[in-house]
């Protein structure tokens, strides 16, 4: 058991402004005991989500991570031992496990997952991002065959399957995506019928000629001046599912808000639906059916951004808040 | 037939900022005669609305008011002679009849009406401003015995049968409005369990006294800081029905959004939508059901503003966009 050292990622400070490596540290805590009803869990696979710097504000659907603790962060592990009747050794789970090697977790916030290999789909296609594409565009975004879908941070862990999925579905898909490589990405690979280049000068006008016939279906996962530009484009009837807000998190709170809120709203009748995953866990199996059937058909691809050690943590987060991802990305323990 | 003269009121001017008596110009047209198809319309009482000040700008559910031409407005006529197999002299029928003593319309553009006393109900509590006010609360807010319902402008014509109907279905009931007298009226006349005045400071605080559980729904006619300060305190899974959005009418579109778009549109899982009243016309007769029984019954007071005089309906719109009417307000011509 690594000499009873549990390595851990703190965050020290809570940023102000932008995320950076010095509100982190790492410490060697101790292997903790687990209590009745606990797993002792030995950390895998951290998921790094846009969600984690979120958090940090809170005023999100968790309480805030407070300054001086263990970062939390959801990661897939293995129970080493259990006092819980419901685990066992050798057993699989995702939970809020914290930035750490080891943790000690009340059963009760434990999922347990089954044995698949590659074990990091879990995080990714059959993980919370995989489920948040499949509910957030199909429940909330309600996408018709041959309709527009567009959808933001389209190269990231949602992003990249929500397109796929609409796809799918019989319909256009445009992503907007930071860069021409993820954006050719996009549409070579994963068959978008277009991508934008946020990077790449005004959006709107670029997504203009990407959906001329206006859109359907937006799946808004970073806020700002793109669900602006969106909101300008839906057609009557349009829906918005509105996942994340990336753009705002990483930063002081914005000062103002997307123009067109309501008024484009009611003209068009627009339907702007929020949603948290976790409120869908009971369906679970229903996305897990239809994910795995388009897996393994290939008609779904699956793209991972692995990053390995602990002490990398900190780094992937503030990279992935600045978009350098390609897929779901983690950090192998 | 009035020696052949149709006074009318044509739109002279688009106004850039505030609307104001110079945009608009009386003169003396001719009483036209109707086309096949047609019905000559001597027009009764004009309806003023918020949504007359949008049809200016533009970029609404209907094609933009033209300079130098009769202003356009919802109204109630009766039939003076038709060429339409339809409607017959005497028939009494809704539809846009402009601003002005007579118009030649297409039948298929009006609604034939039944004849009830008051005339003026057809455009109250049976009319526009109570299908809007039904469907708005019913179908897109969806509220649940004991939620807490909160609508702005709700002195006016909508808000004051909007906050009625959440009464009666056993709603907690608070009303924004502007001045201490329709504060008064709302809660010792309306029965609303609490009234905001938003003249009186901050309405994010005052809200949060009215409102202390929170909102679950919110009937937005206003947009702005109004209904960012109603955004902040909705609870998890709250509706917000988007109506209108008068504070941004009658000026230069707004240079910024509500904040916290869509950032707790996501944490707080809303739905918030779009709405316009004419999509639910097939429904009408269910709305009219329960409006009549509700009036019926006395559990919903209907108040109207009438305005005499063609020549005074440019001040009455420009009044009702001050504010100053207190619920439905029309010209009688």
């Amino acid at each position: 058991m690594n000499s009873g050292i549990n390595r851990q990622i703190l965050l020290v400070d809570k940023p102000a402004g932008k995320l950076g490596p010095e509100h982190f540290d790492m410490r060697n805590g101790t292997i903790p005991q687990p209590r009745d009803g606990e797993a002792l869990l030995k950390v895998r696979y951290i998921s790094l989500d846009a969600a984690n710097r979120a958090w940090m504000h809170g005023a999100t659907y968790r309480a805030a991570v407070e300054a001086n603790t263990v970062m939390a962060g959801g990661g897939i592990a293995e129970v080493i031992s259990s006092k819980s009747p419901g685990l066992a050794e050798g057993d699989i789970v995702f939970g809020d496990t914290g930035w750490q090697e080891y943790a000690a977790v009340p059963a009760k916030h434990l999922s347990k997952m089954p044995k698949i290999e590659p074990m990091t789909y879990l995080l990714s296609v059959y993980g919370i991002a995989g489920l948040t594409a499949y509910f957030g565009l199909l429940d909330v975004g309600k996408p018709k065959v041959g309709e527009t879908v567009v959808v933001s941070a389209a190269a990231g862990s949602v992003g990249s399957i929500v397109g796929q999925i609409a796809r799918i579905k019989g319909c256009k898909v445009v992503g907007i995506a930071g860069g021409k490589d993820k954006c050719h990405w996009l549409t070579s690979e994963l068959g978008f019928d277009a991508a934008v280049d946020y990077k790449d000068g005004a959006v709107f006008k670029a997504l203009k000629a990407a959906a001329p016939n206006g859109i359907d279906v937006y799946f808004d996962n970073v806020g700002g001046d793109i669900f602006e530009a969106c909101l300008a484009q839906m057609n009557n009837n349009g829906r918005i599912a509105c996942c994340g807000a990336i753009s705002q998190y990483d930063g002081a709170p914005s000062a103002t808000g997307p123009r067109g809120v309501p008024g484009l709203i009611v003209v068009k009748r627009l339907t702007v639906q929020g949603f948290i995953v976790m409120d869908y866990m009971e369906r679970r199996n229903e996305a897990l059916r239809d994910l795995q059937s388009w897996v393994a058909s290939g008609a779904l691809k699956v793209q991972e951004d692995i990053i390995s050690g602990l002490e990398n943590t900190p780094q992937a987060l503030i990279g992935l808040l600045a978009g350098e991802n390609r897929g779901k990305r983690m950090v192998k323990v």
